[in-house]
Parts: structure tokens; C-alpha cells; sequence
């Protein structure tokens, strides 16, 4: 919501495809040795000797997943990788290469487009990526933003949404529902500026919850915990739909029930004060708010005392048998079928 | 320009993200033993033992790579994975899996993406190719189609564009210039059908041409020709932008020049006729009509008698030292520096 009058606005008619893809990505460094040839032919070569690697990918569309008039482009770079790596490292493996093809209109100067690449860029550095390739081309409106994310794993590390046993634990890190309730207060804001452009908001009370929607982290972290501590989950998953979603398709997946425990739930104290703000309940947007970007897995029994002291981790309820069904157990102790009502894209 | 007014329309709306991509991948089916995962989970698992794989993406955009009016969706599918597969060849590699992502907004009933996916499935199955992974989102306007493919390579048999040596032969598959002319008959009758929409166009004289743009092959063949006539190209590109763009590729990459013959370029019957119907320049067309999809390559001059009785192959030039320049050399014998005119979608 800040315009800067003066800023240079090189357009992107000027330059051929070629010239703005040199120009765009002639700071990317190679890091990994399983990268053989990155950007600069018709594909890139990589050599993972005998590892196996995973493969993901996911789509960035304006006035979809991001309105440009409270996101900096440079946090949307950034999150447009993130959200790949989380992927990777729901498999219990570790991130090496992404590719990014991006489709923008004209109305976009080249100096957008620098911004968008500062932010893959600091986004592959801090997590140690290599940028392999990509594609830009024109749209006819738009920004939307292509990344294929792929990692790496040892022997038989992987983990799939589809090994959760009775008894496992359900295990979650960090905590819930600030990305959703980031998002409100930046929708808020957009409609107070509409009504008054020459307002200046406090949003430093937001800080948290205002980052957690537009610089999202992906938990690599934790997969180097998880390898620290010996533990390897039954069952994995992130969080870029909602609790309740990623719970089911972890259940269904592995054919089994669950009890998940509302009280367990971890809620910042910022996305508490924001649900009484809102006039929503935080046990609501913990479930069904999206774009949190943790890591929900399961753990046997046996694994319990190597994690119970991680401030990281939460156990928040446990694998039952298939016919149990799918539950949250509330405070007052009753029992209530879980139900996925996180992002619908088709249903706006 | 067909219009089926009785056609089933069922609103994208009706369906939940997770029910769409499993609607339209229900029929892939996983044929390489790499790959261990596919569909399903946050990302695909893929094992490639030993072997080197390449990696290659690119989107395809509505009103910049393709024109729904005259654009059959199942050929587009076919072609957005041919595209890919192209420059997977292109490494002399063997093109193993795709990941496809698409954004399309809800002016697309169901149907139009079963027809989509209908044709990424037939290029999948018959260049026996996993589909691994993708993904599915809405657009704010129109289709857009993002696609990965990984291949695998044996030992160091992937080839670059940066290997070509003076002396060296340039050769070329297929022939060339058709894709682009079948492109301007397709748009011409475009332009009669806004005039009177009840013509009944006859294009039977241009089927070669008019396949060529909306259902390119990807040259797999030759990749398995190179592999029996135990030739390595010393380079390798696809045709994608156009001879003259490519060629300017392979030679500034490999720091070489070279002599391209104007009366060796390969030109089918149908393209030369359509030249002249269309008032252009054959040599034109050929250097800078795009998206022929054909393979350039270099060899040195022992591998000759092993290609030379191949119908598939035209030698159209030689590469000299960088200090000679790029040149095409014409039937008068006069020297004309070669120059890029391809596609340029940042500038229509």
C-alpha cells in the first residue's frame, strides 16, 4: 500500500526472454555437488549417486493465493519457495533443487521482477537450494509463480502420509492458525485503506501472525531433529491446508481413526488476543486456518521420551483403530467428527 | 470453431480440489521402476539407482502459446508434455516422468479438463512416460499449464549444448518450418470464421502442416537411433525458437562459429507450397519459424557414414572456428550472418 513515485520502471518489452532470465538469475550460486548443470541448457543434469530423491510442485496465482496490494513481492518470492520445501521435508528429506517458471504481464516492470527473484534468491540461500531452471513467459493478466522443489533421502528415510499404526502418537510443531489470522488483519487493513488512503496503520501488535501469512518458514529444522534424535515418524505431513484436512488425509491414508485433543492444540498468545479481536474461535482457526507450513506426523509410543522435551513439538492426540472414527476431543470432553474445511480454491 | 451446444457442462465449482485431481489422474498409470511414489502424497519418490536424471519445465499460457478457438484441448494437452519431452531428448536422455500443474478458471466445465488430461495422457502412454504429481489450482482469467519431466541418463551419455568442435557436422531431424505455417493457416481461418461463421473450411492440403503446430512429436526416436548407431552428438538442442535462435545457442555455448547451407535446409512439399500461397520466404520460415520440436545436433565428421544413408537426418552445415563468424551461407554463395527472430513473447 506504499507507492513510491519515483522508483524505476524498466519495461519488460525492452528485453528478449533470454536476456531477462540471464538478468534475473546471474546471482545464483551452485552449492550442491549432486547438481552436475543448472541453469543454461535445455535441462538440468543431477546426479544423486544412489539416493533416492522426491519430487514436488505447486502453483502461485494472483488474486488466488496472493493479492499483490499487501504482499511484497519479495516475501512472495520467498514463500513461493517455501512452500515447495515444506513438501520435501514432509518426506523426511532434505531439500537440494528447485526450478521456477514465472508468467507475468506487461504491467509488471523489470524492477518488480528483480524484487520477486531477491526473494527465491535469500530464500534458496538460507536453505541452501540450488536454483536449477525455470521458464518466464507473458501472461495475459497476471503473476503466477511454478516451482518444482526436489530433495534428497538416504536409505529408506522417506515418509509417507500412509504408516500411521494404532497407538502412534500425533505429534505437531510450532503452532496453529497465525498465517490464517495474519491474513485477516492484512484484508482488514486493505479495506480501511480503500476508505482512507492516508491512514497509517499500527500493525507491530501483528508482527507475528502478519509474518507467519507473508514470510512463511518450512520446518528444515526439524528434519534435522528428527534425524538428531533417532526418530523416524510413522506418518508425515505439512500443514498448508488446515489441521483437520492434513489429519484426514493422514488417516485415510493410512486406514486408521484418531483422537486429536483441543485442549493440546498449540496457540501463540498473538493468535489468541487476534481470534478475541476477530470475535473467532482460536480451537476453529487452529483446525481449518491454512498456510501454516508445519509439520504434522506420528511417532509409536516408543519414541515419546526422545521428543517430550522439545519446545518444538506438541503431542496433540493419538491413532486409533479405523473404526473409531475421526474425533476431536474438547475441553468439556465430548467428542465431535473432524471435518476439512480448510482452503477451496474452486469454491471462492 | 466447432461449437456442441448439447455438450455436459459440470461447474468446477461442484467439486473440491482433491476430488478434481483425483477425478482427472485416476487413469494414470506408473510403468518405470523409478519411480516408487507417484500421485499422492506431498511429493513423488522417485529412485534412479546410479543413473544421472535431467530435469526440465516450462508453462504454456493462454493467449501467448496457444489460442483456444482454433486449439483442440486434448491436443494441447498432448503438445504441453511433448514440449517437455523435447528438451529432455535434447540431453540425449530417457524421458521417464512428468509433473503437471494447471490454473484455470471457472469458465472451464469438467469436461474441458477431462479432454485436457485425456491428452496428457495419451502423450504419456505413448512415450511411456509417470505421471508423478502436479497440481490444480483456479486462475482469475484464463488456462495455464506448467510441466516438469525428469529423464534418466546412463553413464555420461547426456549431452550439452556447449560440445561442439570445429569440423564438426550439423545436423538436423525432420524438416523444418512447418509448425509455424500451420500456425498461419489455422490463424487465417480464424479471421474467415469471424467474417462468416457458418464457412466450412477445407484443410485437408494442410493436415501435415496444421498437425505439425497443434499435435508436435517430441523426437524420441532419434535418441534411440543415436543410441543403435552408437553416435554421442558432441551437441544437442531442440527446436523450439527456431533454427537460427538455436544454432546462435549451441555456437556462442561452445565457442565455435559455423556454415549453415541454405540449400541443405529440409523443407517438407506442403511447407514449401504453403510458403508460396503465404508470399514467404522458405529460408525464413525455416531459420525462424518455430516450434518444430526437431533435434539439432553436431557430430564429428568419423560418425558421418553412420548417419549419412538416414532419411531422418539432413547435415545442413559444418562448425568452424569462433573467429569465422556464424554465417548462412546462400545458393548464390553470398555469406549472411545468421540472426535470431524466433518466438519473442515479451513482445507481441
Amino acid at each position: 500500500m506504499i507507492e513510491d513515485k519515483n522508483q524505476q520502471r524498466t519495461d519488460l518489452n525492452n528485453l528478449g526472454e533470454f536476456a531477462l532470465i540471464d538478468h534475473l538469475t546471474k546471482n545464483f550460486k551452485i552449492n550442491h555437488k549432486s547438481t552436475i548443470k543448472g541453469i543454461g541448457d535445455d535441462a538440468a543434469v543431477l546426479d544423486f549417486d544412489k539416493k533416492k530423491i522426491v519430487v514436488t510442485t505447486d502453483l502461485l496465482v494472483e488474486g488466488v493465493h496472493f493479492d499483490l496490494s499487501y504482499t511484497p513481492l519479495k516475501h512472495l518470492g520467498y514463500k513461493s519457495v517455501i512452500v515447495n520445501l515444506s513438501d520435501v521435508f514432509a518426506m523426511n528429506a532434505k531439500a537440494t533443487q528447485i526450478t521456477v517458471s514465472i508468467a507475468v504481464s506487461n504491467r509488471f516492470p523489470l524492477e518488480a521482477l528483480e524484487e520477486l527473484y531477491a526473494g527465491i534468491e535469500t530464500a534458496a540461500s538460507i536453505y541452501n537450494i540450488d536454483v536449477i531452471g525455470g521458464d518466464t513467459t507473458s501472461s495475459t493478466t497476471g503473476l503466477l509463480i511454478s516451482v518444482t522443489a526436489i530433495g534428497e533421502v538416504k536409505g529408506d528415510d522417506e515418509t509417507y502420509r500412509n504408516g500411521a499404526k494404532p497407538n502412534d502418537l500425533l505429534v505437531i510443531t510450532g503452532d496453529l492458525g497465525g498465517a490464517y489470522l495474519g491474513l485477516q488483519v492484512l484484508e482488514r487493513e486493505k479495506e480501511v485503506y480503500k476508505v482512507n488512503p492516508n491512514s497509517q496503520p499500527d500493525l507491530e501488535a501483528y508482527t507475528y501472525i502478519i509474518e507467519r501469512q507473508l514470510k512463511p518458514e518450512a520446518r528444515q529444522d526439524i528434519i534435522k531433529l528428527l534425524s538428531d534424535l533417532e526418530v523416524k515418524p510413522s506418518s508425515m505431513i505439512d500443514i498448508s491446508d488446515g489441521l483437520s484436512s492434513e489429519i484426514l488425509h493422514l488417516c485415510k491414508q493410512s486406514h486408521v481413526g484418531c483422537d486429536l485433543y483441543e485442549e493440546k492444540l498449540p496457540l501463540d498468545p498473538v493468535v489468541i488476543s487476534a481470534c478475541e479481536e476477530f470475535n473467532i474461535d482460536s480451537t476453529t482457526v487452529a483446525l481449518n486456518g491454512g498456510e501454516d507450513y508445519e509439520l504434522l506426523f506420528t511417532i509409536s509410543q516408543e519414541d515419546y521420551p526422545k521428543i517430550k522435551a522439545n519446545p518444538n513439538l506438541s503431542v496433540i492426540g493419538h491413532i486409533r483403530e479405523s473404526e473409531a472414527g475421526m474425533h476431536l476431543v474438547t475441553r468439556a470432553d465430548s467428542r465431535i467428527p473432524l471435518k476439512a474445511q480448510g482452503w477451496k480454491n474452486f469454491n471462492n
